[in-house]
């Protein structure tokens, strides 16, 4: 009987174990796992340490007992792959409990390591405890600290796991304080994408420490780079991870220049015996075509599936892998979001053209009672019009958004033709123009030179060049809050030409860019050089709020 | 100046209207409207008699007059086209509170002037009003009548309007009867997806007569005809509705079969200067790229700013309008229903091949609290693995589902590609497994062969040829409710072989479809002839229920 070998319980190696199980009932399939538990809820540890997910129990979604009983797996627990042997097709393995080891071979081998904290926060023995966000073990220990009265912690590092942990920490009434390295937190959102995160943690009491870090772990807490000191009970390390490559490195297996083990489309390392999947593997970018990392469970899921498919049936009967979009949400407290692609930053730092559009749209009918209104923001290619990226935050909707924009990414609708999908209406869920439809009307008269736009970035440069910027706006509106030192004539008066206009290009804008196009198109058929403010007084608000509130 | 004409002031109207003043400031655009209103929100308008919309003024989303003054658009409401001479370029146009006549001569033309109901109903001068629900004037009779004492309503017609209908009179605290010809309500639902929407309606003290309908309109109410009188203070009329085409028709423009007029992939008429949108033209079916009606405010919306753009840059600078998927969403109350594409039924009535998916996801993670189950169906063509259409009951996460499913099938993901989608995902808004993906794992596992499986409705025939149906839930499942006669193995059990299996064939299910998988394959490689119980005792339940209702 062929043996198949899955290093690593959890999300892709316990979802090739099981699929090959399906596929193939005269096979052996031992599962090595270091740790105590398998198959566990890993995306749901922040919740339970919240307190929404209230059992214990419902992280452990299957016992190495269940696999065995339902799907004939030999789960080998506390148990550690020390080296692979290729050339004899074994591993050798290490008992953690007993420190005893044992060579076993196989036919094929599936690597599942995950990743590990890149540069781990280490405190001297008698410093708070520093605990990691990434197994059972960990949030016992974080949960313990919090009932054995632990009343302050700090979070390091605002990406995913860290906003997460913020948000459950605080939900327990536990004062945090947040640390991230960047000036902003969640890197893959753009400054005045970002404004609304920063608002949020801090209406919910989060201390922000942003563009500074923890320079080493005391008795009473952590002293920040900065030279500030903060005092806690507990210290939550969610800053960056690596992939954890080194048994896949030690055995020859080619990583790639990310530091992930190297994978073909049908997830084969170097060595065509071994199959890879999981955070500790390489993808390839939807963008730019080139190897990246994306640690998505939803993505180590599919691809440790797919490598079972590879196994059982061969590589010609399997479909390879499609580019990940690195599709993600995350809520933060009562915001909720969402990214796809690549970002402004990342375009801007990579030196690739691109074009932006902002909108708020709401969710659903403005008419019908209860609409949010999120802020979306897309990157287009300017040579193609192709689709690089989106952002999204808001509250209700932005799930079904996001979703609709990475599927046009992995199918190839360009970014106009976001204005031709046809999107399910009734006013409880949606608009007859849904905000994805409005992101391709923007895109669209972009790509034909129907409007121009200027970013909120680059208003003041506009200005210093001597164009005048127009307010178009309601009074009520204007008087709710501003851009200084813009001049104010309401779009129907600008239609009516009762205001003279002043001479020199202009700028026009209202609160989220509507009106401003419309505005915009009207004086560009009377003759003015013209350009609406992308995204409008919202979209330039929070680039302000993003860059005073970080730059003071 | 080029003169624009357009015929009807809502949706595609409306939409070409606005568009065309963006592109063109140099072009006289004349709006004429029947109604007293323009660009109202149509579909708002069982939502203001329910009270949920609470404002009147809420509907009327623009006037002629803020038309005029930010879009410069003559709008001219009771007004009605009575003929178009192509010849001479002119509309013979009536004054509808004068009656005087007036020719008005175009250089282009936009016929959006909407549906009518197909059979209207039609009592005698004393009987109890009838209204549709298509205006703003409809919805203060109805409103009027509510305010005059009216406590029992009597909608005909179980469609999307028909059931808005239904929902929002039972929210005034109105008894409400439905009066439906089909067996079930809502005809873009199979009967086992139906189902959930019967119990929901009776949940509510809806009182239905399926499978009957209107005779006649008398002083209390109406008489069914099934013989049946109902006392009613108001009868709605929700049935079928019918292109209103009859202008085109008069001035000699293509109909095609469906009694819609016929138009190009850019809104053309046979007369290239005469453009229609809306829902008295045709659209293409996505699924048999033939003709066909779709009454959807979103496709009226999106076709009416497409005409203003081929007659503003010429059809050579617009992208032809796309096959319709016909994706649509409704909410019954608590519950959601979503559809796209073609129907079992459809499929059967046509004759087409097709394959069938059920799965019962839910809307996030399952450790997470709160989610949500959902009924999905997924039809498959056998040929080429093309989506040919997909239905959704339940509650959140319904809406994005359906928006992955419709762009699915606008892109030409395969029923099997639907497993390769890379969606968003975290503990509260999905699972690493979404339920768009688990619907092309079974998918695939249909096309490759490596399942089969057996609907609802056929379980008998197979049992009449000797299939032993085997239930692999947990007795405790088993307790709440089982198919009859089905042989209880819990799939546990089947592993270990304990229990010995009887000779012939077998089906096999469990709640969902999932577990019934897994002992399929497992008794396959066995050497048993096994098919899985397609959504399992779910939908077979559903099915039951279904027919075993309305078919008394």
């Amino acid at each position: 009987m062929p043996r198949t070998i899955i290093v690593g319980g959890v999300a892709g190696g316990m979802s090739a174990a099981t699929r090959l199980r399906r596929l193939d009932d005269d096979r052996e399939i031992i599962v090595i796992e270091r740790g105590p538990h398998v198959s566990f809820a890993s995306c749901g540890l922040p919740y339970y340490v919240g307190g929404e997910i209230q059992e214990r129990s419902a992280l452990l979604v299957q016992t190495p007992e269940s696999l065995r009983s339902r799907f004939a797996l030999d789960v080998r627990v506390q148990q550690e792959v020390r080296a692979i042997d290729r050339a004899a097709r074994t591993v050798r393995v290490r008992d953690l409990t007993t420190g005893e080891e044992d060579v076993v071979d196989y036919d094929t081998l599936v690597l599942s390591p995950g990743s590990l904290p890149a540069h781990p926060l280490i405190g001297a023995d008698d410093a708070v405890p520093v605990v990691t966000l990434r197994t059972i073990d960990d949030v016992d220990r974080i949960v313990g600290s919090l009932a054995s009265g632990a009343t302050r912690a700090i979070v390091a590092g605002g990406g995913f796991i860290g906003l997460e942990a913020v948000e459950n920490l605080a939900r327990r009434g536990i004062q945090v304080s947040l640390v991230h390295r960047g000036a902003l937190p969640f890197r893959p959102l753009d400054a005045e994408m970002a404004a609304p995160v920063v608002d949020e943690l801090r209406t919910h009491g989060v201390h922000l420490h942003l563009a500074d870090e923890i320079a080493r772990v005391t008795r009473s807490g952590v002293v920040l780079a900065s030279g500030e000191a903060l005092d806690a009970d507990l210290v939550v390390d969610a800053r960056g991870t690596r992939p954890d490559s080194a048994l896949a490195r030690e055995a020859g297996l080619k990583i790639g220049d990310t530091g992930g083990i190297a994978v073909d489309a049908w997830h084969r390392t170097s060595d065509p015996r071994i199959f890879a999947v999981g955070d500790a593997t390489e993808k390839i970018d939807a963008v730019r075509h080139a190897p990246t990392l994306v640690t998505m469970a939803g993505l180590a899921n599919r691809h440790g599936r797919s490598a079972a498919d590879a196994i059982a049936l061969g590589t010609d009967a399997v479909e390879p892998a499609e580019p990940a979009t690195g599709v993600a949400i995350l809520r933060v407290f009562d915001l909720v979001v969402a990214t796809v692609g690549a970002s402004e930053a990342q375009l801007r730092a990579a030196g690739a053209p691109h074009r932006i559009v902002h909108t708020h749209p709401t969710d659903h009918a403005g008419y019908f009672p209860g609409a949010e209104r999120m802020s979306a923001k897309l990157l287009v290619d300017p040579a193609d019009d192709r689709i690089l990226g989106a952002q999204i935050v808001g509250g209700r909707g932005v799930d079904r958004r996001i979703d609709v924009l990475s599927l046009a990414m992995q199918t190839g609708v360009t970014a106009s033709g976001l204005s031709r999908l046809e999107l399910a209406y009734a006013p409880p869920f949606g608009s007859a123009k849904d905000a994805v439809n409005q992101l391709g009307y923007v895109a669209d008269n972009l790509r034909t030179g129907m409007t121009r736009t200027i970013q909120w970035h680059e208003l003041e440069a506009a200005r210093d060049a001597g164009a005048t910027v127009i307010d178009v706006r309601t009074p009520a509106e204007v008087a709710a809050g501003a851009i200084p030192g813009s001049v104010v004539i309401p779009l129907d008066d600008l239609r009516r030409g009762q205001v003279p206009l002043p001479p020199g290009p202009l700028v026009v804008h209202c609160q989220v860019g509507q009106r401003g196009h419309t505005a915009a198109r009207l004086l560009s058929a009377a003759g003015h050089d013209v350009r609406n403010l992308d995204g409008g007084y919202l979209t330039w608000l929070a680039g302000r709020t993003a860059t005073e509130g970080t730059h003071p």
